[in-house]
């Protein structure tokens, strides 16, 4: 890829970091590349970089200048040759030096506007590229914080990105969580495990009049699902006196709400027993266990059962894993968006309230609407769609990336 | 526009309403027309359907039943000739009477939807063809309705439809608001008047915190604009010390709910003073009167002005007209977006809220995004996006109408 009239090896310049070994490596944009970034978004891709033989031998998770074809300093990023998104912004100035002090002004910039949104130390503290610090995912639950570094960067000052959020949030504990898909993508690899203080099993997270149970060290996520906090609040008020299935309920995000709001009771569904364990251990430290079911099992199989059995609910919830991840999956997971609207409808009462999520970054909310708006037609309800939620505040999105928003939570009453 | 073959003059079933006075008249949509109605929208327009002489005949608001071009019925719709959606679907069943009984029924199905959302009695009770009742509009404030008839049908049953809310939602007092764009379109006239009770100046209304005077016998509007309250209720969780100010006041909406969330104060700024004077008044009754300026004034110039005296706010909040109110105005209406973002982002203070409003129908969501992504990037400011708002659940919307919900309100924080 790399064009040789673009930095001839003969360059002078082109080799002055080499030159001097204390000064940054400096990587540059292909001619008429990088037009994303110089639209504001915080990424080069791998094919709009020269890469040439030094650039291909900075090692992953570098600090290095970026320039443009001109040579004009562009910022700091940090670089990583192997994964698609080869650069990421991690300052405009390229004299900032990125060390502690650096990690925790931008940590302390994300909790401000926590602390300005939520009562109590629970949420998502830094949504990586939205809150200045790209790639890495923090969630705060209470004095625990759960860290996930799915850049190269941010893996390699794991450790010092832990004391950051010790001494600017103030958390005893931090969990490195290494279960993401995305680290797989930027070639990380490596073990969830403790870097600071102590867990004594799942932690009470309370939401929405609820008690939750985030398992920190468990599995692929950080232990919940705070996106779906405003939807979870919207579901609690349509609950009052109301019988609720929660499908694919996790560790009953909306089933709790929706007890908390006055629910006469929830039953939640979901195919790991680990996951409706903590559900139903929620509902009783909430004080609501009486009116909470779970039923471990396939989402589609239990749905039509209880569709063919005749079994109705006032309030119906699906909120599924991502059926379309990427684009080549998007037609199968219309199809399947489509057919859990069918199916979930045929289980909402008359005058019951449906709500179903996506979070597929491939279908966008209009796709995601289509999808619903044919699987309602074809299970034969009319319906009245009161509402079109998205993630909650701590999770920001950056204008010029709106895909990495990509949480849609919409709710019709089907008279 | 009429198929001579599709429809003879000498088909004697064709004549059959005029040969029996009793039954209903038949329309009938041309062969393959009626594409979006036959996906689920409750709309047949004008040029969809077969208009010979008897069908021209037809008076504007008549419940007709609708027929395909096989002669099956397709329900009954309310007949308007003139306007460009000549046909709104009142009720699949073609052998429904659309009395008061009706009336009672479609209105009380709406009242529930509101009666589970809201505690207080201040909601829009119908809204439209996403209630089942086509083109018309029914805001609530506690005693009194204000009833928006904007198609033909519905005009000409206002008074039924005044009685039916009476008696379904124990209103005492009854507006016939006539201010609306839409009735033009319709072709119907009028003024706003009393259809039962009485008035005593402005009604008081609470939302979010705060006491809004509604003016419900003045002007284009029913009084008050509902549909924003949950973006009222979002900007007033980033309220608490802040100095705010409401470009596009109207009667307060934003900033009296901010204050009511705990602003340090609040300046809202319109071109209209009979609206400033109740916002005024509202902040008076609310008990933040000390807190709350106004200032009459040309929304550009004013936030021009205060750029120019370096003047910023922590929370800022532009919700103006609608720019782009149909498809010929799109692109002037993204211009004018874009420099409402650039002028308001140049008042939010470092660290600073800012939310940007559109009602526009021609303008959705990715490229009010995109308008104010271009607005910002101008200004010179970087954002983090972190709310995404819509309407409130007393607007909903049809899935095959996803145009009618038309409200956007984009909350970032500016660093």
């Amino acid at each position: 890829m790399t064009d040789p009239d673009d930095l001839p090896a003969d360059d002078p310049s082109a080799d002055a970091p080499e030159a001097n070994p204390g000064a940054r490596p400096v990587i540059r944009l292909k001619p008429k590349a990088g037009r994303r970034f110089l639209a504001g978004a915080p990424w080069v891709y791998q094919d709009e970089i020269v890469m040439d033989r030094r650039t291909r031998k900075i090692p992953a998770g570098a600090v290095v200048e970026l320039q443009d074809p001109e040579r004009q300093t562009l910022g700091l990023v940090a670089f990583n040759a192997e994964s698609a998104i080869s650069a990421r912004l991690l300052d405009v100035d390229p004299g900032a030096e990125i060390d502690a002090a650096w990690l925790e002004s931008r940590i302390a910039q994300a909790l401000a506007l926590r602390e300005r949104l939520f009562d109590k130390p629970f949420y998502r503290l830094v949504h990586a590229e939205a809150d200045f610090l790209p790639g890495l995912v923090i969630d705060r639950f209470g004095d625990a914080a759960v860290i996930q570094p799915n850049a190269a960067w941010a893996d390699a000052r794991a450790e010092e990105i832990a004391q950051a959020v010790i001494r600017v949030a103030g958390v005893s504990t931090v969990v490195l969580n290494a279960g993401s898909r995305a680290r797989a993508q930027e070639g990380l690899s490596g073990e969830t495990r403790l870097l600071a203080g102590a867990l004594d099993g799942p932690v009470e997270t309370p939401m929405n009049g609820a008690v939750y149970l985030a398992d920190l060290m468990g599995g692929q996520k950080t232990g919940l699902y705070y996106d779906q906090r405003p939807n979870h609040a919207f579901v609690a008020r349509l609950a009052p006196g109301a019988r609720v299935i929660d499908v694919f309920s996790h560790v009953g995000g909306f089933s709790l709400a929706a007890l908390a709001g006055g629910a006469a009771s929830a039953l939640a569904v979901d195919g790991s027993e680990p996951a409706l364990k903590l559900a139903a251990e929620g509902a009783a430290r909430s004080g609501f266990g009486d009116r909470f079911e779970t039923r471990r099992g396939d989402a589609f199989d239990t749905m039509t059962a209880l569709a063919e059995a005749g079994e109705t609910f006032d309030v119906v919830v699906c909120d599924p894993p991502a059926f379309a991840p990427n684009r080549s999956a998007f037609q199968n997971g219309m199809r399947a968006y489509g057919r859990v609207a069918r199916l979930a409808a045929k289980i909402t009462a008359p005058g019951g309230y449906l709500t179903l999520c996506s979070c597929s970054h491939a279908v966008d909310l209009e796709n995601f609407r289509g999808a619903c708006a044919h699987g309602l037609r074809t299970a034969g309800r009319a319906a009245q769609q009161i509402r079109a939620g998205g993630p909650g505040p701590d999770h920001p999105s950056l204008p010029a990336l709106p895909e990495t928003s990509y949480l849609k939570a919409l709710t019709w009453r089907l008279p």
